[in-house]
């Protein structure tokens, strides 16, 4: 039933002044460091009507993740009981896909400046989507 | 730089009274019907704390889609000008990962009801991820 296997592409990577996971703050209310989202050129044409103050969507891909973990101590913290990694944002998961959301603050080309993201240098993009209007998000 | 691969593999698939991408609603204010989302055994782990009430972030990979397409005709309509699909909720993109926000109904061991799904029988699912509280979204 579900055997599926897909691959997916890199698109861009993150410049970050973050380069390690230990200095990324977990998500919630720390917030992060603004950062460039570097694309590749064959993509351009997708890019074209992004603009500063635009709220998005980006999908990166935590390369690395230990793809092999079902259950974290939320937060690390040891304290606090296994949960399953579907109730919890651990980058650590079967499709280590991250999610941030972030708004653009400026349009260079092939370079898009974003602010707060919680991503380490060199982190691959995979997709970017516009926040829908009128909805708590989307 | 920016030509990374990896294989996402499908940890459930969607269950869904739409069966077409002409049934599925355009992302917006339509809004979809109730779905299940089935899982694989091997991920059960990773479910065990999702409870009904529960708002999640839906990650599915959109397996009918075009991934050539960078450019589109916003909600399919040609009088609009054809727009990037980063800035758009177009399916047809080069990683085509579907982002649905819902909330969860009910849960029945590998089977969850999750609200107001636009995604079509059959959809792989790649991640589930929580909602988290006091920030408009994540």
């Amino acid at each position: 039933m579900v055997d599926g296997q897909y691959t997916v592409r890199a698109i861009g990577r993150v410049e970050s002044p973050l380069h390690t996971r230990s200095q990324a703050p977990k998500q919630g209310d720390e917030g992060g460091p603004n950062a460039w989202l570097v694309f590749d050129p064959a993509v351009a044409r997708g890019l074209r009507e992004l603009a500063a103050g635009q709220e998005v969507l980006l999908l990166t891909w935590l390369d690395r993740a230990d793809r092999t973990v079902l259950a974290v101590h939320p937060r690390g913290d040891l304290a606090r009981a296994e949960t399953g990694v579907f109730a919890t944002r651990s980058p650590d998961r079967p499709n280590p896909i991250g999610f941030h959301r972030v708004t653009v603050l400026a349009v260079d080309g092939l370079r898009i400046l974003v602010s707060d993201l919680e991503a380490v240098d060199g982190t691959p993009i995979l997709d970017l989507k516009p926040v829908l209007p009128g909805r708590a998000e989307r």
